[in-house]
């Protein structure tokens, strides 16, 4: 594979740069990272280069630079969208940042760390809990995701409702520009105005833009007091007014407030014979609510039962369970994590990562869910996920019979298209949290307002202007209009 | 004045467009507007236009770009460092948003208000008073200072240690680019990774990437309870051991925590004369506390008296006043909100609007203090303000016999050389809030790293190709080098 890169000169300088660790044409080492964890995408690269540092970065990407070689960057290797994959090209360099490990500070008093590209959120996490604290974003790929990939998917996870996604974590970084040049933003200032705000262009900007070699992010106390609650109810109407309610009660301690209806509980439990149902009686929806405090004397069950007693009373919800222990909070969880393999075991579907703005997703679902069913006979449409973001997972299960495979690219195209139409009458997005990579790039074109294209794409031809930078993810200058106020 | 385009083809268009309160030419009408408020900044206009709608600003600033009008956006006129004044040529269009005063939704239940540029910050105050909520920012020019000011420039104040700056109010905006096309960002999504944040690019832009012409704002629940303290301190030190204490303790209400020397306190109280120092003794530093909660039951004075007693046992702090009543309170912030004109008339002084990473400001401050009163012989150096953001304004006062005028653009001029050379030593900023405008883009080019200026440069460049918007402000690409990853 790819031989005829082998030895040519950017290889040998490559190679001389980086060293044997460091660079590699070996197809062997290269193919478990030329297909993305899902299987979704596969690719082909000229080599796998893994540089250890920023130094290493910044001279490979001028290599790269003045061989007109374009650079795929990748962390862990676990997006959701094929924006690390490469294309079939094979002309495009894979740059690993998995060898850049190094939590270069952890300062406990400021709560900081200064973690590079590609220390693993999970180590990130332990890492804090040894001081006490807490770096406030997981999600479930958390053994496997690195910072750098966090940063630049501006990921989000189960807990953004209150701590916000990677954006809110970012106090500083470090970028590797187009042309190798570095860009030092990891000094945490909370205030600098000297010009609009750099480090938000990368968070988010999918290896697009530069390449994200390090980041100062923030830590927060350790949770010592944890509150879960499952809580069926009778719509998703009645969920909004249980999330405003404990919004109110305790804006600052509401860390998740996910919601299913109940066809999705009764997947799980079908699907996950560990699982039970924690409430007696059958509910259209649920909700599982979570508060945490870093005081372990502040008394969350009070205000988690005084809410749900005043909602009962209300007619907002019809039933609840309070854990009585960790065992029986991670029962719930494992309830909520579960709806994903559960509706995989139920056939092919068409999964989307929406949102509307707070407060309007009660109307969307009802809306669209019947309007789905009923324009394609057959099919189930679930909504599940983070109400608490207004951001909700929308998967659509073909008819019975559907083939996996052939029914995705025929009906279920269809079905994908509808829903992002929707959704973007709704001034919703397409992408709430997973991103565009290759997967959503022609959606994007296709559904966003041409000024927000044209912007996006200026943007990235100023930084990029060779389109060396992960080209054929995100966004392509080259396929849209000229952008705002050319001559 | 300006005559010569009084009947131009430009301004014939402009008044068929905007009509006769839109638009005018009038040298009267004009002339409060064409310096700033400080009176530091003069400049001329062509035309003094005043869209009513975004719209129009479209259509004018479209017509602006057909004709190569430069536009100065402006809000209350209340900017720091001469953002909003044009320059000495005349050529350039003021573009007023004034009469853009609509809120044109306050969703109370969602806790948001869509408001357009040119609502006043104390009428947004007042409207979200009226339905139990807050917008968490505030400052001294708030009866002045507009919604599009206030994003155009990240403004700040004494709310930002707990709430952030105006980028952290922000969930949506709409702006204007520099061919007249609207980019509306307004719908308030939680999360949305179609691609990097474009809100962000503008929040802090000055008027130089586009026109802001509304924004989608969080309002928060209004204040039940307030605990403010004065402390006294042996140093600066002490104080940020204080700060940290509290935000240990009370992560989600620490409100306000500023500082001041003795020094300042002093010249407070003998320029005021209807105040009174809070502590008995003599004290080198004096910390000004304030906790704040939505929930009126909540027990502020406990916990301040908690912290405060173990500070002063442990030798933090040596004596501290709780404030028994609003009263009182506002007596202590008064104290605080003197300290700019007790200083003024003490005779001339440079200014300077640093911060430096968060927990270092003390160790900044202890060397740069004695430092500048050792190279610059009879200059009194003081910093005081928000270190709970590691945000200072540092004043070097002239020596005894320093002339007004003369004394600023002499060795004060050397001494703020010294001083921004100093704090970007520290990695720290030279503009923590107030800006760039026209006041500091010579010195933010001076010392800010080459890197970042190209990445400014390069987005301004492809934003706003020929340079029509706030031209002289900020970053002035023509001055720079070539954009990274230019061939």
């Amino acid at each position: 594979m790819n031989q005829r890169y082998e030895d040519d000169a950017f290889a040998r300088e490559a190679r001389k740069l980086l060293g044997a660790r460091g660079f590699t044409t070996d197809a062997v080492t290269m193919a478990p990272w030329l297909t993305d964890w899902r299987g979704r995408y596969s690719g082909k690269a000229r080599a796998l280069a893994s540089p250890a540092s920023t130094r290493e970065v910044s001279d490979l990407v001028a290599l790269c630079a003045r061989h007109g070689v374009p650079i795929v960057a990748q962390g862990g290797n676990s997006g959701m969208s094929g924006g690390a994959t490469p294309d079939a090209s094979g002309v495009a360099l894979l740059l690993s940042l998995r060898r850049m490990t190094a939590i270069r500070r952890l300062d406990a008093a400021a709560g900081q760390a200064v973690c590079e590209a590609g220390v693993i959120l999970e180590t990130l996490h332990q890492a804090a809990a040894e001081v006490g604290l807490r770096f406030p974003l997981t999600l479930g790929g958390k053994g496997s995701a690195t910072i750098g990939g966090l940063v630049a998917t501006n990921a989000g996870g189960t807990q953004v409702l209150r701590h916000g996604t990677m954006r809110a974590q970012v106090l500083g970084l470090e970028a590797v520009l187009a042309d190798g040049s570095v860009l030092d933003l990891l000094a945490p200032l909370k205030k600098d105005n000297r010009g609009f705000d750099l480090q938000q262009l990368f968070i988010g900007s999918e290896g697009t833009l530069g390449i994200v070699c390090a980041a100062t992010l923030r830590l927060l106390p350790a949770i010592a007091a944890r509150c879960t609650a499952w809580v069926g109810l009778k719509g998703l109407e009645e969920a909004e007014r249980l999330l405003h309610a404990f919004e109110c009660a305790a804006p600052d301690l509401l860390e998740g407030f996910e919601v299913l209806p109940d066809q999705a509980l009764a997947a799980v439990l079908s699907h996950d014979r560990g699982t039970r149902a924690p409430l007696a009686g059958p509910h259209a929806w649920h909700a599982l609510v979570e508060l945490a405090s870093p005081d372990g004397e502040q008394a969350l069950d009070r205000i988690v039962e005084e809410v749900l007693a005043e909602a009962i009373e209300r007619g907002w919800a019809a039933d609840a369970a309070v854990a009585a222990n960790e065992r029986q909070a991670q029962a719930f969880w494992r309830l909520r994590d579960g709806i994903s393999a559960a509706q995989r075991a139920l056939g092919p579907a068409m999964q989307h990562d929406i949102a509307v703005p707070a407060g309007r997703m009660a109307a969307f679902v009802a809306a669209a869910v019947p309007e789905i069913e009923r324009r394609f006979p057959g099919t189930r449409a679930i909504a599940f996920g983070h109400l608490g973001d207004g951001n909700v997972h929308f998967h659509v299960l073909a008819p019975p019979g559907g083939q996996r495979g052939a029914w995705e690219v025929g009906e279920g195209a269809t079905i994908s298209t509808y829903v992002h139409d929707l959704v973007t009458a709704w001034q919703g997005t397409i992408s709430a949290e997973h991103g565009v990579g290759q997967m959503k790039r022609d959606e994007l074109v296709r559904t966003a307002d041409p000024v927000r294209l044209a912007v996006l794409a200026s943007v990235k031809q100023a930084l990029d202007p060779r389109g060396l930078l992960n080209p054929g993810k995100l966004i392509d200058p080259a396929a849209l209009a000229p952008p705002p106020g050319s001559p």
